[in-house]
């Protein structure tokens, strides 16, 4: 038994008490989806940056440079936020620094309001980092990515697919309206999540930036069984 | 046909431009109800407070002083910050000094973020207010006073409620993901809002409080006819 809050936006995260507690960052689409595919596919540790320069300067070590702005690469970089630049069996062992609109700066955020842990999310891993945090039994914290601190759809949705896959095996206490939101909002749509996903305000701006295939892989649920962790400055598998 | 946009809590206005544009503030249970209330009463202006101090200093001019902090009655305030305080005939031509935990300070955020005008929503008045809205015919923006800038769920529920009443009447523009989600989450409930309203973290706060007859009367839909401006520091009948 342990308590379960959801956070909307990283705008929020200060009225928040994280310590000793368990925080998923997501950022559905795309970076926290993303992070999830090249792990696994074999990227040994991904590190998230605050900008495009601080992502460079990992460049003469040996990383790969990924990273976007309002959903376009970042000239220069070796690769964008895509999940299908980590899809080969070339990145086995590399190393990405990813930088990105809305998700990698609150990995960050939650790691300096002191959370116990902090994972990375997405559909593609939802059970086993289900199974995770059930083990842990600490409370859980959602930070949800939004889109330059407003509220989204898509990361209120998976907060919502968290809280239902953890209450099949676990009883949370519930004391967060936001919570009981995004959970009303998945369990009525969760037969059809791409649909619902058609109406929010990124899958149009997205979609306007053809990365409709991305969209597609980004709500496959527990399809990978790699857990993420934030340790040290590096996500990496657990 | 115009925008209608949903900010979930007082600490995400900042990234929303609020200029020529109707700003309806809603903090449910109970500032904004008991407001509306008062004014079908007959009260001639409620001036919003944001502490107990400023709201002392209108009781030379005589006003009713009036307020709670986490939903008690502040010690020596005629008035706590119940409706039925001000449902009677003795409240004719009152003027009220009001301050709140959550709602009175959204009214001065929402003036102070240079807002076209600035309205007292309810589900009350929410026929009323909808009709002005489609007159003025200008972008409207719900902000939501929530519980100490968190998310809450019954102004959510009246954000939904005003954007399904507009919108039976107007076409609105949806570029708001928090839109989408409460309108969901209202159209869900929308027959039996005490019963998912029992859910909520505030009930569940001011039914400790024995304030049960309280949110039975803020959850009547269009029972009054007022629409509620906050106009040069007061609220008033328009």
């Amino acid at each position: 038994m342990f308590t379960f809050e959801v956070i909307l936006s990283p705008a929020l995260i200060d009225n928040y008490d994280l310590k000793e507690k368990n925080v998923v960052v997501v950022d559905i689409l795309r970076a926290t989806s993303t992070i999830v595919t090249a792990i696994h596919y074999g990227v040994e540790h991904v590190v998230p940056c605050l900008t495009a320069e601080e992502t460079k300067t990992y460049q003469t070590l040996g990383y790969l440079c990924a990273g976007e702005r309002n959903g376009l690469k970042i000239t220069d970089f070796e690769m964008g936020n895509s999940p299908f630049e980590c899809m080969n069996q070339n990145m086995k062992n590399k190393k990405i620094a990813l930088t990105t609109t809305n998700g990698t700066k609150c990995f960050i955020a939650a790691k300096k309001a002191n959370a116990y842990k902090v994972f990375c999310g997405s559909f593609l891993n939802l059970k086993a980092m289900s199974d995770f945090l059930i083990k842990e039994s600490k409370p859980v914290v959602v930070l949800c990515a939004g889109w330059k601190d407003k509220v989204n759809l898509e990361d209120s949705l998976y907060a919502g697919a968290l809280y239902d896959e953890l209450q099949k095996s676990v009883e949370l206490i519930l004391d967060c309206d936001s919570t009981l939101m995004v959970h009303e909002l998945y369990k009525k749509h969760e037969k059809e999540l791409s649909d619902i996903l058609k109406k929010s305000s990124h899958y149009q701006r997205l979609s306007y930036l053809s990365h409709e295939e991305d969209m597609v892989h980004c709500l496959q649920s527990s399809v990978y069984q790699e857990v993420v962790v934030f340790d040290n400055n590096f996500l990496k598998k657990i």
